[in-house]
């Protein structure tokens, strides 16, 4: 199995992202890693090293972090991203990954690995976090801000599909974004979604709550882009204020400071948790090739763990299972 | 100025609800107070008081939190709320307040005392809790699932207008929840409403982010009902599973079980802040009179609070305010 990196992409690229590849080739030697971007500079990071299943791909080009989307995919056609996704597109390789730029990312999907047919809004797809530290996996969260009821309903069936191939999950529970639990609330989109997705081939649990979704209330959470953008933020926000509220509560008196000593290890988990940057990672499901984004502050970790994720898609077919699922339709 | 309460409305009804305008009649002498509802249970709470400016209104039924909302107020025609909104639209009271089934108020809202000329939708306007006390008016959050683009321009003049005639703000800043704050960003709804927005007689700021609302990024934070609503519950999902992890590190060690004791009172304040259920009261903006949402556990305290809420409206002419402005277009 083939998988292309975005060397360049990242906060920390090319350095970190050459680290995390080099781990991972030699964590595992059944994976060819392709690593895309400014030849010299990679072979720099890779301070000689010369691993048989890693092989460099010149792109000359890099899109930053502040190009507009569609006009870098479009225009920087040698840039280390585009490169990584036409490998994908033709068949070079099975997967390809990215810290870079989230949107051009997704554009890369859309306009250079292609959509997988039937699908009407490839959907990105991160892993929100709950408290017990399992997950749950919500899209779309950022690839289209604008849904109808059928896009929801196919979020529902790719989500179901990444959770039984990626995470083994037997019958993953699918919940759909909403105002209240009733069967009838919400606004139009999510009354139409609702009477399609008890019809839908998943295991719909019915209308969750935002409030919810920390103790973990379903397995895929099914939003429009917009609303689940708002849902994160409105989160993360609440987190990172309450965590320096405590935190100053907990230096107004000298035996709080010294509770704090004990207390803090567990906070620091709890902030890590609810960083949203740690969660804005994921795949892009419905192009016909895996794409999966990193966060833009991604260390040699991060990368190896991205790749070792991807290596369990390939491995599973996820992409296959999706594209077999609606060729049905 | 005349203030008709829904003396039958709310999980402490009538006991609180009578008590709290009792305190409100002593308090505010040029306030006459009509206290609707089962007139032999109202007399029983009033133990014998009979203040000047306290008036009974007999009405048989009530309205329960469990009814559907529009059925109810179509047919329970001699409940308390509805009775309540009649004497609104009549003229004989300026304001009603109730603790009762929020979907109802707003139905009673909107069918009983009626729209005022021009106004497309009314809209329930909370205050959301801020980290220095202050808050944010939001609005809609409940009223309306889908709105227009024109809509969310309605909201932001009424909710200035909520903020400058009730808190004496100048010129309150009107924000409008996206998911990001360049101008271009969000759904067609947003994008729409932002450039008509910018035309509006509001201070308007631009779009403004659900993770900076606990610092107070606006004054007036305008939204359509169902993203408002997803907003606010990730909001008090995330504090209150926050604040139960803190209280278990907190009583992981003996010393931070000391500690505890020291911090205890501000985490209390904190999460007494973050209480959705204290913040789903408000104004339901755009009807031709006033009406005011109490919470359905409201005590004396909180009536006597509304009563005050509602006097300094009616004193400052909000209704009329808001009928002028439209009246204009």
């Amino acid at each position: 199995m083939r998988i292309a990196i975005d060397a360049m992409g990242g906060d920390h690229a090319p350095e970190q992202i050459v680290k995390g590849a080099l781990d991972a080739a030699a964590a595992w030697t059944d994976v060819k890693l392709l690593l895309v971007g400014d030849q010299a500079r990679i072979e720099a990071c890779m301070q000689g090293a010369k691993p048989g299943n890693v092989e460099l791909v010149h792109a000359s080009d890099v899109i930053s972090p502040d190009d507009e989307p569609v006009k870098a995919v479009r225009r920087k056609k040698d840039s280390s991203m585009v490169v990584a996704g036409r490998l994908v597109r033709e068949g070079e390789a099975e997967a390809m990954i990215s810290a870079g730029n989230t949107g051009a990312l997704m554009t890369t999907g859309l306009l250079v690995v292609g959509r997988i047919d039937g699908i009407e809004r490839p959907a990105l797809a991160p892993m929100l976090p709950t408290m017990d530290d399992v997950g749950v996996l919500a899209l779309d969260l950022g690839a289209n801000m604008d849904s109808k009821p059928e896009h929801l309903v196919q979020y529902a069936i790719m989500g179901s599909i990444y959770r039984t191939r990626v995470h083994g999950l037997e019958r993953p529970r699918v919940g759909l974004l909403n105002v209240g639990t009733e069967a009838m609330k919400g606004n139009e989109l999510t009354k139409a979604a609702f009477g399609l997705l008890e019809n839908a081939p998943v295991e719909f649990i019915g209308n969750v709550e935002a409030r919810d979704v920390l103790s973990r209330n379903c397995d895929v959470l099914v939003c429009d882009g917009f609303a689940g953008n708002i849902m994160l933020k409105a989160m993360e926000g609440t987190a990172i204020t309450l965590m320096r509220e405590i935190k100053n509560a907990m230096t107004s008196s000298w035996i709080s400071k010294l509770a704090a000593l004990t207390v803090r290890p567990r906070l620091k988990a709890m902030a890590a948790k609810m960083d949203y940057k740690e969660h804005g990672a994921g795949p892009l499901l419905g192009v016909s090739g895996l794409v999966l984004k990193c966060h833009g502050s991604s260390n040699d970790q991060a990368v190896k763990n991205a790749i070792g994720k991807a290596r369990v898609a390939v491995q599973n077919r996820l992409v296959e299972s999706i594209a077999t699922e609606f060729s049905r339709k």
